[in-house]
């Protein structure tokens, strides 16, 4: 789930043949590098967080480092530190979680106060002449050149900083600032600090979530070591400076400046008219998560070490090498428009920022690390989008990795479903968590919104498929299987009337039904989870039969009782139908609502989701995102494709797509379907969506996981990609503006890069291992370092 | 709705079989008064709820005078005076509103702090060797002796108070106390005060509510007057002092005593060992509800100078009068089970210190004045419970008055409405409100549970029904019900696939599902308030033509074509049936649910609001209160009694009765169906629910609005009383374990009594105008001034 639509988006009404349009032009476009020129104080928060950088390990809004008195929201997140915020609603309900964990802002570690002649840089209140902040993702830094004046001083600006991939604790930043005025000295005043004494915004009770722990200066720096509340995270924040004038270092140690949870060091400077004054501020965060807590300091003082001995120059070559290996593996190349080149990169540059796979208890949230909505939790948008990502793009390990993290939690999945009356080891995954824990507090999402459990299993069935990984099942996939499998064996009941199994009470993917009754994606869900757990279940028990054995006898599975019961319910599980349009009815009673379609929805009426009371939506026939297509995509192999047509002709034109995750779905069905234009409009809806701020809410952080759905809209939509039988397939076509595009995908130590052209389809393989893909459905070989190409 | 069940309730499973058991055994049982006799400070709470006083303008809490430091809930209200408190909840719904309207906190008017020898006298902190506290309903005051000992002083006390129901705004306080100690004097602080420095313990942002706008001390006392932040209420509270020292008035002035938004009078005494101290505090509230605002300080002092000069004893002396009027008329003698007596006695007296029908800007919160939970303002509860009982036992300008606020508040139903995408007059009624707006914020309630429209409807019926007073339909009530019929009309949704009409997505008097579709009793009360609607136009058609005509264009009414969509919809409503047990389908696929009855459901399960997640409770078939049957009960006339007993027999065995408003319903019909012992079980549920504290919750304030289901249960089910064709009708039974019950009711210019006791059905006629009654289906004429008897 997505809460985008429902609770702040402004999803425009684009009208059915209206040419895409960009909400907020303000972003220059240009293929490798995203650029705002001009200061658009307006837009800052926004800015914030489309130049958010991150390296896994710790996140960092586009914060100014200089004072900033304008609207802005401060951002600096570490991966896995986060406070369990006390629940706030309006009326309880029974089964709600006590708390919502959530990543926190903490220690600001960019700051760097600068004052000219007693006057501080502060871009909210001085004349800005001049301004353009860029974001190299290339080469992954973020460089801010302005210039200020104010009286009769003026200063010219550039400031570059990086979260560095390759020392993923540290960030560096140098500041370099040039003051002329009409004195012929000037004095300045430049203190780099730590602060502590923040907040989030989004804080249920207005505390603050951090305690200090301990601080101290150094001669050119210090550090704050702070403890979250409740949950006791440490984790210290330091810095190292360097000062130079002209190039020279100052000869003098800069004045310590220490407050409650904060550090400085004060740099008295009375420098000639038009100096150049240089700050290298090296910086770390180091987190009790990955050392014992009373040795944060010297561990901290060791990085701080290793990077300010390297110096920001070699750091930010190391930083643009490390960038360009990632892009070898995932970079993806449209010719002939430069706006969704810009945007293709975006998404994958911030995935990879957001998330680089070395840590099993880490996740992707929704915003990533990019801003405090959703909490940084995980929702099951890391199963049905992000896995398909990593999967194509990264090391295996890196999707294994999300999958442990969910096979780690399986104890608190199965705690969290007894909780809500379930027994006999079912599991219930949340539907927002961070450690296992349930987060989320609408009784209609928190304990309807059940196929979430669905998308965990499939995720396990994806990277199995994709990579050939068998021994996950033995390892841990099969457990994972059975407890979903006896979650929905006990969800399910018997209805006297129906002589079916029904599954009552239900939120689907489309949140704009609640409650409903016999929701098809679900059910398809349930019997698709207990048969997979069957299967997975005969295959462990081929490879190992002594591991199945003690997996049996550990979770106490009653193989010919349990399964017997899967079976009987797989056979009589009822699933609404529609006879006249022949599709599969979305929930019990579908028909009954008054039948509309989007295009004939007044535009003003448009989004429904703030144009229409809560009830009027849920009543009304129209779809946030189409379930019924989902399940169709997830299971494509099952149906026939006059099936998938008549359910998308049937549910598309119903839907609104009120959620930043229903295009994508719809564009890789009707590209499949052949129905290219289509395809290319709905993948334009997401394409941008945060480089325009399409949906008003990009201030809050950007849209992380939905860029995986982007990037699959082009992968496996115009790309045609599929997995099958242990091979990878392509069905490609070029939308119609392009002049081509390409694509690289790892499968089973292979590389292989795809090009799409008016030419044809063109493999290189970039690897030493040759591998057999179909195209078109012709199997083709590719021998190692080699290419080959199917004509048009 | 009542969320007691599901918020707070804990309504222990008793078993079908067994006895009635009272949950917290501490109240004596007295025909006339409650009691409670020792000090259980761990029930204080509670009885500050079960021992309030009230007087329709104003409530109080049974707070002591005196310093508490233990665990208490202030309350002084005062009637219409009420802050809009902004709207907390989790996760924002279109719609909601912005603000919840509470009925609040006012300033203190009863504090009178008392030190001996230096020491407050504080029950929490002295040892108490005796304590009685007693509400005398007969007389409508409160009495409170109790003997406290600290060292070597000791002192006894008695505290009689009351809220004038002569003189409304008004409350009067005799606090005597006779010290005793070890030397010949002692040192006697007396401190009445007015305290304006009060807050709500709901208080979505920990707000206080109140502002200071001016005070004054005069040499008996003072006053402060407040004014509400945001709506700019203005109350004056203000108290003169008489102090007495063993009879003898004292011979000095107090010392005045001033605080922010306080002012008190200090009497420094100096006293012989056992003498006795008086305290005679008059006070009043006026309000700008009622007056200007700048005139509230002079009419306050004459108020207090009236009841001042009336003295205590005579105020208390014409409050027992005027209560001996108000139990001639609605008095309820139960003989034979005395515990059930000074219930049934209970719950006339604490309905009648709420509401006594003066101001139509008035209306009965669920906890009176009681409490500040559900914020004092009107819920369905009113029309539904709160009419019948005022309909019979108060003058017909009482709920007139109760039908005119709705009438007032129609603009704003019709706003609401709009609000949630109707339109031409359409009005939806809030859920909960105070001035006519919309207050409550939870979607499956505040958008969907709709059927609250149709009791607002049913009132003006059952009191035209009631009183013959067809003019109100002329001048009023058409008014109201073409905006509801219009809502309805316009609500339902024509089905393609059942070729009906449709409800979608309400929520029905059974809160234990939400969001269903075709609920029987909503979809019941939309077609009955159409075809009513239509009815009383014909009627005022034919009473009054110009009127009528008059009335439609003021509103726009295109009879022609309006009506015929009613009757459309009125032929074509689909109602869900089922035909295996022949019975009305409490909404579409309630029968897809696993069919379990709660006799088969383990005590430990229970109460299931407590026990079981909400999506549990949800999808389960049991039932908070069985609309099915609320809608017999509304609509008996026209079902036979084989459907009723069908449905009941298949409804109550699934119903919970976890909402306080539930088994007054059944108990009524059970009465019908002959279900003598079934009846009698159901009414107990109810009887003493505050007094035995039975849901674990009276200390938030008793269950006012319930209170009047009971006595439904009573007059309607064990009485029988039904009104058709302008008459009344009685087929009453006595339970078994009482030897006679009787009660009042007024009618059409008669007061009848009517006792039933094992030799048959007593009829006195206690007015001058005859009536005929029918008794047993007999019909009888009833004398003026004249009885008679049906035997047996």
């Amino acid at each position: 789930m997505r809460k985008l639509a429902s609770f702040y988006a402004c999803f425009l009404d684009e009208g059915k043949n209206e040419q895409y349009q960009r909400m907020k032009d303000y972003i220059e476009v240009d293929e490798w590098k995203i650029i705002e020129r001009g200061f658009n104080p307006q837009y800052n928060k926004i800015s914030e967080s489309i130049f958010s950088l991150g390296n896994g390990r710790m996140g960092q809004r586009a914060n100014f480092e200089e004072a900033y008195s304008g609207p802005t929201l401060q951002g600096n997140y570490v991966a896995g530190v986060y406070y369990p915020d006390k629940t706030r609603v309006g009326w309880w309900k029974n089964g709600y979680p006590e708390y919502f964990a959530k990543v926190i802002n903490a220690a600001n570690w960019i700051g760097i106060d600068i004052c000219i002649d007693g006057e501080p840089i502060d871009l909210a209140k001085n004349r800005v002449d001049y301004f353009k902040r860029e974001l190299n993702m290339k080469e992954g830094y973020l460089k801010r050149n302005f210039e200020v004046g104010a009286g009769t001083t003026r200063v010219e600006a550039e400031v570059t900083r990086f979260c560095s991939i390759v020392d993923d604790e540290a960030g560096a930043i140098c500041y370099k600032f040039r003051p002329t005025g009409a004195e012929p000295h000037i004095i300045c005043t430049v203190a780099p600090y730590i602060d502590g004494d923040v907040r989030n915004q989004d804080a249920n009770y207005d505390e603050k979530f951090w305690d200090e722990v301990k601080k101290a200066t150094w001669d050119d720096g210090g550090f704050v070591q702070m403890r979250t509340k409740k949950t006791g995270f440490e984790v210290a924040t330091g810095m190292r400076c360097v000062v130079l004038v002209d190039g020279k270092p100052v000869d003098f140690k800069p004045e310590p400046v220490t407050k409650d949870k904060y550090l400085g060091c004060e740099y008295k400077l009375y420098v000639p008219d038009a100096s150049e004054v240089t700050i290298y501020k090296y910086a770390a965060n180091v987190s009790s998560q990955n050392y014992p807590a009373d040795q944060l300091e010297e561990i901290l003082k060791e990085t701080l070490s290793r990077i300010a001995e390297k110096g920001f120059d070699v750091m930010k070559a190391e930083q643009a090498d490390a960038w360009a290996k990632k892009w070898k593996h995932n970079d993806i190349i449209i010719t002939g428009d430069p706006a969704v080149q810009q945007a293709i990169r975006f998404n994958i540059f911030q995935l990879n920022q957001t998330y680089t796979g070395q840590d099993d208890r880490l996740n992707i949230g929704p915003k990533g690390f990019t801003g405090e909505k959703y909490g940084g939790s995980t929702y099951w948008d890391t199963e049905a989008y992000c896995v398909p990502f990593y999967l194509a793009t990264a090391k295996q390990q890196v999707t294994r990795n999300l999958l442990l993290y969910r096979y780690k939690q399986l104890g608190k999945a199965i705690d969290n479903a007894k909780l809500l009356g379930f027994k006999d080891g079912a599991a219930l995954y949340p539907m927002v968590t961070m450690d296992g824990t349930e987060c989320h507090n609408e009784w209609e999402i928190t304990f309807e919104e059940i196929h979430r459990n669905g998308a965990i299993a499939y995720a396990i069935y994806n990277y199995v498929r994709y990579t050939g990984d068998e021994a996950y099942l033995s390892d841990y996939g099969l457990e994972v299987l059975i407890a979903i499998a006896r979650f929905w064996s006990q969800r399910v009941n018997w209805s006297a009337e129906k002589q079916q199994y029904v599954i009552l009470g239900v939120t689907g993917p489309n949140e704009y039904e609640n409650n409903v009754n016999n929701n098809w994606y679900t059910n398809k869900q349930a019997i698709w989870c207990m048969q997979y757990a069957m299967d997975a279940a005969e295959a462990v028990k081929g490879a190992d039969a002594a591991k199945y054995t003690a997996l049996a006898a550990k979770i106490n599975f009653r193989e010919a009782e349990e399964t017997a019961r899967f079976k009987d319910i797989i056979d009589k599980m009822y699933f609404p139908y529609e006879k006249t349009h022949q599709v599969f009815l979305q929930q019990d009673g579908y028909l009954d609502k008054e039948q509309i379609l989007v295009k004939d929805l007044a535009a003003s009426e448009r989004p429904i989701n703030q144009k229409w009371s809560w009830d009027r939506i849920l009543r009304s026939c129209f779809i946030k995102q189409a379930d019924v297509l989902h399940g169709l995509y997830f299971f494509e192999d099952q149906y026939d494709i006059e099936t998938i047509r008549r359910n998308f002709d049937f549910y598309e034109p119903r839907t609104v797509h009120e959620s930043s995750l229903s295009p994508c779905v719809h564009a890789i069905l009707a590209a499949k379907l052949g129905d290219e234009a289509r395809a290319y409009e709905l993948y334009l809806r997401t394409a941008r969506l945060d480089l325009d701020d399409y949906n008003n809410d990009t201030e809050d952080g950007c849209h992380i996981t939905s860029m995986a759905g982007t990037w699959m809209a082009v992968v496996e939509g115009f790309g045609g990609m599929r997995v099958s039988d242990g091979k990878l397939s392509f069905r490609p076509f070029l939308p119609g503006k392009w002049q081509s595009f390409s694509f690289h995908i790892g499968f089973r130590g292979a590389l292989l890069n795809i090009r799409v052209s008016k030419d044809g389809v063109q493999i290189k393989n970039l690897s030493g291992s040759e591998t057999v893909v179909m195209i078109y459905d012709k199997e083709q070989l590719v021998k190692a370092n080699d290419e080959l190409l199917v004509e048009a």
